[in-house]
């Protein structure tokens, strides 16, 4: 029998390295990226399916009134969401689905998808996340300064998360994330058939 | 500031390779093996404070009534127990200090001691088990076919356990365990003094 996948959700504060730990997880350890539905137009050299689930605003209302979105939230007059009918095919498929969100949606994916599990990522202090706002040169100090603001209001939900993984290296940041799903995997509830197994052999 | 260890109790039935596995754990990886309290008498070569620690039924007792003990038992008239003060030094020290106990044992240690982690160890179904107590050689059938009720008996408590491991190869057990160790020192609340860190540099 097949093994079923699971839901890993990553939140940490912008900066935190998250971005860059998702796309160096080796896609041959069983994992699959969450897919996200967007009403935002299509951008020159994006895949409907790979990138985003493209579609209307009307189409994304309807899926989120009949509650086929794991969470959703609004950017720059967007809409944005996670289509739960995807991370249940990747499962079944026995994918761990990565999920990277902020601590608002993480939570609202919680509530609604009960076996998922939360890792945190975090640099190891508040001025080394400083150092790497600063060093991306990307953002005028105002908005540096509420990043770290909201970064710090983000720590604070770090205990409804299952897992805090400190990003100091990005190769250990992996190993620590490769053993947590190793772990996870592990738990007696998901794995009934191997227990009911070997009771009937 | 020293990270704290953890203790971890391995549990699986009589057949399930679990003396193996905890003898092929990587002492360099910081584990340390819980050492037992007895009134047995101490045999030719074996060392007070490393194989067992010896004391008389007076003193067990006492430790016992004084809580001292994490559990007890009593096998062949003589008294067994795991003392809290090696554990908690171990512990302190950085250990995850390796338990090997029966369910019994493992459900009165968790009683006790709230910060836990159970292991439970299975080979892969009854058959294999049978297999490998008539391979053993030094057990009659019908101690056989006890060891084997008791097995399925004590399967029925898995859910109690926080982790299920197949023991179908050594390796892949240790490296198993390797990682549930290495996932549980990232729950937050074994990060607290990180995340305290974090949030005041």
């Amino acid at each position: 029998m097949k093994r079923k996948g699971m839901l890993v959700i990553i939140s940490g504060p912008s900066g935190s390295g998250k971005g860059t730990v998702v796309k160096n997880l080796n896609p041959q350890k069983g994992y699959a990226l969450s897919i996200s539905l967007t009403t935002r137009k299509k951008r020159e050299g994006e895949i409907d399916g790979k990138d985003y689930f493209f579609c209307s605003k009307e189409e994304f209302i309807k899926k989120r009134d009949q509650n086929e979105l794991l969470e959703h939230a609004e950017f720059c007059g967007n809409l944005y969401g996670t289509p739960k009918s995807y991370v249940d095919s990747q499962i079944a498929n026995g994918k761990a689905v990565i999920l990277e969100i902020d601590v608002e949606g993480a939570l609202q994916v919680r509530e609604k998808f009960n076996d998922c599990v939360l890792i945190f990522l975090i640099p190891p202090n508040i001025q080394e996340l400083r150092n790497r706002l600063v060093g991306r040169n990307t953002e005028d100090s105002l908005t540096i300064e509420r990043r770290l603001t909201r970064a710090e209001q983000e720590v604070k939900f770090i205990y409804e998360y299952d897992y805090l993984v400190i990003n100091n290296e990005i190769e250990k940041t992996v190993e620590s994330i490769d053993a947590i799903i190793e772990a996870e995997y592990l738990k007696p509830h998901r794995n009934i058939d191997d227990i009911e197994n070997f009771n009937n052999n």
